[in-house]
């Protein structure tokens, strides 16, 4: 039987990605964002703001993995942690299966969204509750720059930067320098995802998140995995000014202390693949000269909500 | 502006995807196949067979990389190549990079869609026109059987083995046993495309070919890249009687002495990337027990074209 | 912005009509069909039966008013109504309306698409309650063919007649004369809904439905009206051994008379516009030759239900 | 077979049509549009500018149709006819087979439209050979406000007026009074197409289009017809001082005597049906109030051209 119901997204103006829907289980609107959860039948319930999916019942663990774990397991005894953005709920919950964690801080600017992600996600229910679990309602950089606390590990999980509205703010070298930086303990890691990191999509702010964070920090590792929903290859960036050790028997001997449950698909040879480039995203990414500053953001397609909460951002 | 014009392919009964259309440069059919080449804005020409994607001008060289060099390079001194499929030329194009190879056997079951690539597929021009290329229009399997050369590689190029009309009998045990393997020489070397193996689709065959081979093969090695215009992680599987080195140094040693042009794609350390499969794949290709054989056939969504060739194939 | 949910109708294999969604309300689905109810933005909350648009909430008045009013005001003073189909309520409503009206049997095979309209469709609440409806769950042929009761107006509100499942056999020259007519009181009136009757699409069965009934009633009178929710024209035949007068003024004075409420869509004017076909129509209809009987059935683009009702009819 | 290439129109921002694709005949661009010719399957060969569809092959005799006919029918004599736009060539085509007409401007303002459609569109190369037909590139506004001379009809067949870029000048009230009239002859018939006219979507501009002209002309008629390509009801409006007679069959004398070739669509009872809306549009046209002036223009949705030309219009 032909399937009469789609959820559609543009991916870009000349592409197209469409899932057939069981249903529109909930729509909602903050100040900044439309909010929908989708019943979709490819990949099940689906969370998606404005226009654009954010993450799918089936595959986000892959993202939310990938953002997680490869930052905590490389730091010797992650206890305190910041997240900027990811009121969804899915990085809180991989970060406190990490036993050592003692507090982590969720600063999410859209407290209609938080609330949306509290309610339906029932998979993120238990970590919403978590009494180790802070939750902030401000905008990132506000918040880290008037704190007073230093964190192991912080996590960027935030919205896309884009086109005519992008959070491009907290993507800057700057940024990254004056207000990140010195709010990381000794031996402290930061890990933001950071776009498509495709044979192609790569250099659409990829390249570009990898050469800022290396103008700020010591040691800079940028690795990237497929995620069927997002119909391509993602990427994310670590950095610290501590060595990153890389070795896959040593991870994995990590994952089995530290981690409770089980991963579904981070281990160490998991993380070795995806730490290493391809040859045109390697090549492409050592004579990446661009830095991101106050002045020359990146724009890509969609739309964003930064620029709504940031207005005189943009000079 | 909106796009008007769309190409859309159905990759699964709930899951299309769809590029915007510059033009639809061609059109034809054979007695087997509808075949089409368009201009898409995301993926410039793009060669459409039943519907099919089958590949596109901006990334076909992933898959083509991919397919080839592996088994060549894995090879002391590949001399002679036999192709099973590869009408579309891209295949022997690679292969024809190797300067040890002598002499190149592309047998393809469908003549006008053999001549309709060599007419529109600019790309393929000279290779279709190389002196050690030759073109043989004939079931693979028919002509391997009456073959009496041996190969010191043979790749699987084939179209998909699809549901109601798989080339199932080109992927079966028996085939791999009887045909493929008598005709390869001592060290000779199979590959095969092994449709898409990503972290869910690597169970509609990836898995399955895998361990079919290995059933007859006393070396195989998966492994997987993610494809863009396919929106999907694909698969190919090596396998051999000989070990297979996978040595980045040793690869890049090799792409260096032995092949003409630059890859785009694969070298040394892309290869290793692409051969450590993710945990979740690893661990079902573990696990897999299924194996091909002429009475137990998988069937993947689409349509394909072996039955209409081999109508007494399903029994 | 754009719309990310989209209900899509495939009206013919090479034609799609797509309506952004708000919501799907309810599913379900019966031994017979799938059953949806979506608050589309275009046309409102739409009827869907196996992927198949029924009637839309903005504009379904169209129908249903040029279903059953140019019937009834053509009868002196009907006062039992039998309606083949009309699961959905719509039909029995219009008819409710008038004040002769004492009885209506509403004859429909599938209880559940009955059940689901009755719960959902509150514009129809109120019809499904009163007092003269009473609903029948059974073939409307079967029902018919063992009553003993005959009626001054029979309406065909039937799933339409599909490939590979038409409901022909209640469009059928021997339907009309064994079953319809001896069912018909003196002066009685048939009128059925006909399918699309735009100047193409009326060669689907429209021409013949209007031809078939021409052997069968001495007055017959095609009329149709455009429905912006189909997409087309859609047409209707009256049918009946006494003369149908079509004086538009008298049509009005009937209208003030005997319907309570006041109609949006149909009036004396209307009616005359509308049973006065284009050239084109007029002329094809004329030269129309084909008649339907068992063994001759047209089939038209979809999915039915009435062969899955019953197999053995179609030989 | 699914179709894979689709020609998609937003016919609203919530409401899309899609034919299937054959080819993509010929694309252009002038300094003012877009264009294309494509060959679809469910409409034939289709003119699309900036993205809206002008006219498919197989149904655009009923708009040229009813555009031209009834005014040059309703005149005693017609022999000089102005066109304000008409560049793709069917409305000069159906004037020409008037034996009366002896001279046709047609005054379009975009070259390359006209000469793509002079080149690409068959059915209308001998009306643009025709030694009477006299082609002008101009604002048809600015070319009647320098002409002296007078003629027996004006035709308005204006690209649509659309938001952002509406050509309304050509639709206010001053354009008619101070422009249209002065160079209609004794007896003149000024006639425009007026956008869609269905039960819903004639307040787009249908009914101000009528109510504007009531104010300029003693006579109105407005009139309207499905085309099944625009997947809506189509209308225009007939303007003169001297009286509108409708009588069919004095039409259909008119049509034998003055027309070569035989219609289509039109005959006398085509336009008697025609030129009575359903009840719903006619108390609508009847309350309409609102009147196209210079300062009050109505914007529809979609992309017009009329703004780019004349930049300082919208004031």
């Amino acid at each position: 039987r032909r399937r009469s119901c789609w959820y559609e997204e543009e991916i870009e103006e000349n592409l197209r990605w469409c899932f057939a829907l069981n249903s529109i289980l909930h729509t909602g609107a903050s100040q900044y964002q439309d909010i929908a959860l989708l019943d979709t039948k490819p990949f099940g319930k689906a969370l998606v703001i404005d226009g654009k999916l954010q993450s799918a019942e089936i595959d986000e663990f892959i993202y939310h993995e990938l953002l997680v774990h490869p930052a905590l397991l490389h730091h010797q005894n992650p206890k305190t942690i910041f997240i900027m953005g990811g009121g969804e709920g899915s990085t809180a919950r991989e970060i406190l299966r990490h036993g050592s964690v003692e507090r982590v801080i969720m600063c999410d600017i859209d407290e209609e969204v938080v609330d949306f992600c509290k309610s339906h996600l029932v998979a993120n229910k238990d970590a919403f509750f978590d009494s180790r679990l802070q939750l902030v309602i401000n905008d990132a950089r506000a918040e880290l720059q008037k704190s007073e606390d230093k964190f192991d590990v912080i996590i960027g999980d935030l919205a896309d930067p884009i086109e005519g509205g992008p959070c491009y703010q907290l993507y800057t070298k700057s940024f990254y320098e004056s207000t990140v930086k010195p709010r990381l303990n000794e031996n402290g890691i930061f890990v933001t995802q950071a776009r498509p990191a495709g044979v192609f999509s790569h250099t659409e702010v990829f390249s570009c998140i990898f050469n800022t964070l290396k103008q700020v920090f010591r040691y800079v590792v940028p690795y990237s995995a497929h995620i069927p929903s997002y119909a391509d290859t993602w990427g994310w960036v670590l950095a610290s000014d501590s060595p990153l050790p890389l070795d896959a028997d040593e991870l994995d001997l990590r994952i089995r202390q530290r981690i409770n449950g089980e991963n579904r698909y981070l281990d160490g040879k998991t993380f070795a693949s995806a730490s290493i480039l391809s040859k045109a995203v390697r090549k492409s990414l050592a004579k990446e000269t661009q830095v991101y500053t106050e002045g020359a953001a990146k724009f890509i397609y969609g739309h964003g909500t930064c620029s709504k909460l940031q207005p005189g951002a943009v000079q």
